[in-house]
């Protein structure tokens, strides 16, 4: 490797590889033989080239922001970082689009963007880390995927190497294009198709205004109607967001901010566009809450009061350290209607395995994000939160969604996925990986069950887990 | 076929097979065998089961309204029309959905869904006849695309029938969800992958406001200027549409409407939304456009007002007969600050082989429709016809756009994709499609170049064009 693209460009040895042994799920590590930082398209093709000759496989990482394990070296071999791709190539303000590379940070795109009038929408919420190789990848979401869409909503065209270390080009900068859209795939494929490098996205017009307001209810059941009416009335808030009163009282705890007495959830409405769509948004969203019998309305008055507003939902999740020494964030989704009843089923399955659970998530799309706190050194509490996160997920597709929302299958949900997956779908899904992933090496043993190679290795860790 | 399905359910003979020899797009006619009216998925399932058990290829057909010959039954065999699945199968107000079959009409769902605030946002100028299947096949686009998008925004799940007659379901009801996305496959494929027989649409809700303004300029250049500052500006119309001079006059003739004296061109602009919104954005677009030279702005007061700002760009196409005996639409797509020199170009190559040629399209998304009108008896017209088209998309691939906007590869445009085809891009095609299209039945040699058995007949029909 180091023959190859040099040895700057190449790191071993066992700290490099110890940090690059998993990204933000950590519950299954495996360090890669080498982390090779390639700086455009045609090094990556050198470093995959390489991989064949060796019989090695490659795995792409950006920021190793990822939640699902998607980016771990499975089977060793060598990870392709993506930190060195970290040009802002072009930007094109008339077709509101811009040309980079896979490894630039999501936020520096907006700050690229911003003097033109411009941001790229997509905001999650390792928005200031995380790059737009993996938001690609993962087919990222955020708080304001209510409004603007996902990642795949605001891709245009992708460059990507494959395992033959050949480039592929997906999309069009244009919208229509014939065939069947390559694209579409790429967008959401965890790694698993080859290694994108290059990405041209589309960008949309910063709002003229944004008006926020959080809202306090007090009972859980009457937040959940409120997020069902608010949309209802016909508003579509760039942000609907809901905190319970678990969350609240660990960001109290962390940061000394107060909320209402009381208060069981919070919403935390936001909403754009031109001045006027704004206001006249953020007056029906309030109407809607008030009448679903709201106990307190704060807006905010200017940018500072903003910040503060969001508080609780930008840090809630680092704040809940304070409740208990371990936190495991699960990830589902079900049709908005059946909010009300999904959560009375995740605080009754927490109660039932003694667990801490706070919710905290984008509760307009019905992405639920439970965070089950406890102390893992107390005996037989692992297992009940596997067990408990089991339910939520089985629960989850019971209710008509899907046991992921925006983090992915990766390694961590391989088993949960399989289980509503029909033979005829894994075929497909089997096939057109193989389409891109001709020799085999691109990112093995993620995603899809029962991959040639990786069952063993699939028993061996889901016997170590349980 | 009537063993299988009834009587009633499978008709043939001359008449018959005269009607579904072709779409809209005439030129290539090719008789099927039999024409099959499945009322469910099941029905559908034992149509195809038929067609591999006497291996005969069938192809599916909703109105018949293609404009690329996507639904020709270019081997012969069964056509499968979906126009007895006409049922809406349940509306979901509050998660905004809508299950239908696939020979519903789109004006129908609009029709159904509006008692709940709601509508189905694509908007082909087909809309009244029209079928969701096609859509979904076709990938559809409309006036309204500008802000709303294609049908592929618009589709969460789609059930089809594949070449083996089984079932696929494609997508789910909530975003998200696992896996490499099929359903991104399915739509825009046109009707290569197998039959869709259901679908849940996503639904947004009816615009509060809706207003519009008709636009007059005394030369292209700043009417297509106009149309780059308006975006420029923020402002993301619900439409923004663009006629020209040839376009008004055959209205004028077809309609005894007036348009401003020493228009070259006409831009039709809707903005919609919440009340306030909408009035603001079409302030800010009008601007932009008188900045930019207009000559004339008519705004509408009332509904019917509306209809009539309307008129020249819903009837431009029918009235276009009045310029010449015979018309031919093309379609292409490029970045929309090409629009300047893509329609000089338009207008040059029409003069240099003796058309005449009226231009009525989507401008905010750069996707053109140039419509050469002509006598083809006189001689050497066809030939010129075709060296026109073919220049034209030529030059939208050029210019960083692409061979078709929204009316698809169907037979039509074969030839011109394959131009900028790569080897790597036709092996995905290739192997994409017969990962659903296993036995080779559904609707072949349409679409991806020199499939297996199609090169002889392209070869025959290529010859027999020119």
């Amino acid at each position: 490797m180091r023959g190859v693209l040099g040895n700057d460009q190449v790191r071993d040895g066992t700290a490099v590889e110890r940090v690059y042994a998993c990204d933000s799920y950590s519950i299954e590590r495996h360090e890669p033989e080498c982390v090779v930082f390639p700086r455009n398209t045609y090094e990556t093709q050198l470093a995959v080239q390489r991989c064949i000759e060796i019989d090695v496989p490659f795995t792409a990482r950006g920021a190793g922001t990822g939640l699902s394990g998607g980016v771990t070296a499975v089977k060793g071999g060598v990870i392709v970082s993506t930190k060195r791709m970290n040009q802002i190539l072009e930007v094109d303000p008339v077709n509101r689009c811009t040309l980079v590379q896979a490894g630039v940070v999501n936020q520096k795109v907006n700050n690229a963007v911003k003097p033109f009038g411009l941001m790229f929408a997509p905001d999650p919420s390792s928005q200031t880390v995380c790059t737009i190789g993996g938001n690609i990848n993962e087919n990222s979401g955020g708080p304001h995927t209510l409004k603007y869409g996902v990642t795949a909503d605001h891709v245009l065209q992708a460059t990507l190497v494959d395992s033959r270390a050949q480039v592929i080009v997906a999309g069009s900068r244009v919208s229509g294009g014939p065939g069947i859209d390559p694209l579409s795939l790429v967008v959401g494929s965890e790694g698993t198709l080859g290694i994108v490098t290059e990405a041209w996205l589309r960008l949309v017009p910063m709002p003229e205004r944004i008006e926020t307001a959080l809202i306090a209810f007090s009972t859980i059941r009457s937040a959940v109607d409120a997020v069902v009416e608010v949309m209802a009335r016909g508003v579509i808030p760039a942000a609907l967001e809901m905190m319970d009163k678990h969350v609240l009282s660990a960001v109290e705890k962390a940061f000394g901010l107060d909320y209402p007495k009381g208060s069981e959830a919070l919403l935390l409405i936001e909403c754009d566009g031109r001045s006027q769509q704004a206001e006249s948004e953020i007056r029906s969203a309030i109407e809607a809450c008030l009448d679903c019998g709201a106990t307190n309305v704060e807006t905010a008055g200017n940018e500072e009061d903003r910040k503060r507003l969001w508080t609780a939902r930008k840090k809630g999740i680092g704040a809940m350290g304070r409740l208990a020494p371990t936190i495991v964030t699960h990830d589902g989704v079900i049709p908005r209607s059946r909010l009300p009843e999904m959560l009375e089923f995740v605080y009754a399955i927490a109660e039932e395995n003694s667990l801490g659970v706070a919710n905290i998530f984008h509760a307009g799309d019905g992405n639920l994000h439970p965070c089950f706190y406890f102390d893992e050194r107390e005996p037989g509490t692992v297992e009940r939160v596997l067990a408990a996160g089991e339910a939520v997920l089985d629960k989850c597709v019971e209710l008509g969604g899907s046991v992921t929302g925006e983090h992915g299958i990766g390694l961590e949900k391989i088993d949960s996925w399989s289980k509503s997956l029909s033979a005829n779908d894994l075929r497909l899904q089997t096939t057109v990986r193989e389409a891109f992933d001709v020799s085999g090496l691109c990112n093995p043993c993620k995603v899809i069950p029962n991959q040639k190679g990786c069952v063993e290795h699939r028993r061996r860790w889901s016997g170590a887990a349980t």
